[in-house]
């Protein structure tokens, strides 16, 4: 994969995932400060346990310490965007689902480049894609969604086996189709 | 240890902690997908947590991610299971003794191998036992088990202090002895 | 900064933290082994986390197991305390506040020593100072008091970003000032 396409779809992802923590965040009248940080969490905290899972140093933040930057701007534009729009229930599983999509590519991807075995690949993808929004549900004091609705990790798990499969060209349709199934 | 006792060792304790897992979600109306996922972490965390803070990759699933498929495995017999057994509170009780003893010894060993000081052997010892039942219960939104009864650390932090003292021959006898004080 | 004065600042803040995780646990009942394991994991947790992030092994209460019977000792010398002594919850602010700033400034020493950018400097500062609160919160089953109030986070940013100014000397009036502000 292209560094700048890597790097496109990291910003993507973390700026998505930001988004459904601050709203999340934005329910439960947590002020500016919880807000970015549960945002930091959610993005970069599935990546951050992937890799020191893997033994995979130093973490993404480390090396790209603008990614820090980029959750907080994006949860503090949402948080002011929150007000004026609408459907705000939409917006969070679209969100969620395109960055567990991308995510789980992502995830797949560096595991694949240790050379891990399928099964890894595929485990890392799940953990990369689900764990951020795992970390977002336990620190606001709820069962994580992903435990409540088998849509979350079979979207993860399939996402992972296709790419895995090399279907390398298949890849932007995923996030159309599954944000479709979200909603 | 031999290497065939210590794989067998880890199927049973996999296998009996997974389906504790299993049972739990069970009594939390998850569907499949969410049994698997937390009969896997439930599992394998414990362990996992013990090697990310000792440093040592790689991690056991990686190694053998056979395990990985154990864990789903246990834990859908158990749900198949679950509907036609009763008593189901005490089997619950046992695997999660059975669980700990033997993630408690496997946690000693690891950190021995590592020439680490006793007490972080000890210490490790119940990080590989208590863990995985402690993130089963933030999973489900609990206060864990382990803080609310103190038979589960003394019971890891006995066998760890027992298996230290070099009284290899008495492995056998603790899962008994320690699940008859659960039950 | 010296060997000596290294150590007597982990000293204390880990004094200081395990004493708030004794305070929290004496209020939902914990028996003591629950006191101390809550104790050892908000004392060492965010030091942990910082060090297992930043690829940092091994990690300091493997390297210094005497600070695991520190969090202990200190665990049950506030229980014993606690039932004759009035103002807890000021007492509990007071630690909480004197730890976080300690916390905080080692958690910036450490990665100053890897030589990481200033951003993640002031990053695991914070993660060494708030994530061991966080921890006890949520093992408590609470929605982290980090994510409620402002003041936590904003306290640790500002130590760190003080600390990495080179404003060594003004070390020691940070801890009276912060104290200060929470109460």
């Amino acid at each position: 994969m292209g560094v700048l396409i890597l790097h496109l779809l990291y910003v993507v992802a973390i700026s998505a995932e930001a988004m459904t923590a601050a709203l999340a965040a934005g329910r439960r009248d947590m002020d500016w400060v919880g807000v970015c940080l549960l945002s930091a969490v959610t993005a970069l905290g599935g990546g951050s346990v992937r890799d020191v899972l893997l033994g995979h140093h130093p973490l993404i933040w480390i090396v790209h310490p603008e990614y820090l930057v980029l959750t907080a701007v994006s949860a503090l534009v949402t948080i002011a965007v929150a007000r004026v729009i609408h459907h705000l229930r939409r917006l969070f599983l679209f969100l969620d689902a395109v960055g567990l999509v991308l995510f789980t590519i992502l995830g797949c991807n560096v595991a694949m480049e240790m050379d891990m075995p399928v099964i890894v690949i595929v485990v890392a993808g799940m953990i990369s894609g689900c764990v951020g929004g795992v970390l977002r549900d336990i620190l606001c004091n709820e069962i994580p969604l992903l435990f409540r609705s088998e849509l979350y990790a079979s979207v993860s798990v399939v996402t992972g086996c296709l790419y895995v499969l090399g279907l390398h060209f298949g890849l932007p349709h995923d996030p159309v189709m599954i944000a479709a199934t979200a909603l």
